[in-house]
C-alpha cells in the first residue's frame, strides 16, 4: 500500500540525537537513519521500505482515538503520491501521536510515498461512525 | 556589586540536560543547579554567589562587540534590585551570546540581583565611542 515512508526532524545542540531517533521510532517502525550537519543544527532523516513501518501510527490513531482529526490531517497532506504531515516533537518521544506544529525544538515530519494514496489512508484513518471505522 | 546571579532554562524531553548545563556555564561561572520536573519539560535553574560570576559575559560583551545592545538590553530589563534578560540557548551552548529570545527549545533567562544595578550596568556594558568604553 506504499512504496517508503521518510520521517525527518532537526536536532539541535542542546538535543541528544538518540532522543530523536527514539521519538522517530515511537511513530515509524525500522527506520535507517541519516544525518546531515548544516552548522547551527542536524538534519536528521530515517527512511524505511518495511510492511511494518505505519503499524505504530494505525494503533496510535485508533488508542488515542484520533482517526478524524488524522484522516482530515492524511487528506490535507495528500500531493500526488506523497502524503506529507507533521507532529510535535516532545510528544513523539513520550510515545504518543500529537499533530500540533508548534512544538519546542522544531516538529517531526513524516512523507508516506504511496501510488494510492486515498487507499493508503482509508486503511490508516478510515471514516468512523459512533468510534468504530465504516471504511 | 551584586548579590546573586539567577539563570533559569525549560529542558525539553529530547535535550540533553548536560549540555544545558553547559549552555548556561558557558555565560555564568560557578553555578550551582536545581532541576523542577514539571512533566512536559524540566525547569533547571543555576544559582552563585561567586564573585567571578560575570566575568564571561564582561569578556564575551566585549569580544562579540555588543556593548551597546547589551547595555541597552540589562537597561530595559531592570527592575528595582534585579535585572532580568534572555539569551539564545543554542547560540549559549556554541559559547556565545545572542539576545535574539526567539531560540528553538527557548531562552536562557539570566536575573542579576544587584543593590545598584545601574553602577552594575556601566561595569559591564559601558557606554562606548568609537568601540572604547568610556564609563
Amino acid at each position: 500500500m506504499f512504496e517508503e515512508v521518510e520521517v525527518e526532524a532537526h536536532v539541535y545542540p542542546t538535543e541528544d540525537i538518540e532522543k530523536v531517533k527514539i521519538a522517530m521510532l515511537n511513530l515509524v517502525a525500522d527506520l535507517e537513519f541519516d544525518a546531515f550537519d548544516k552548522g547551527d543544527y542536524i538534519i536528521l532523516t530515517g527512511k524505511t521500505k518495511s510492511k511494518k513501518a505505519l503499524q505504530r501510527l494505525y494503533e496510535l490513531f485508533r488508542g488515542q482515538a484520533i482517526l478524524d482529526t488524522a484522516r482530515m490531517i492524511l487528506e490535507e497532506g495528500t500531493f500526488g503520491e506523497e502524503i506529507i504531515f507533521k507532529v510535535h516533537k516532545q510528544v513523539a518521544y513520550a510515545g504518543k501521536v500529537n499533530f500540533n506544529e508548534e512544538s519546542p525544538l522544531g516538529p517531526i515530519t513524516i512523507i508516506i510515498r504511496s501510488k494510492n494514496p486515498y487507499k493508503l489512508i482509508k486503511w490508516l484513518a478510515p471514516r468512523t461512525k459512533d468510534g468504530v471505522p465504516i471504511e
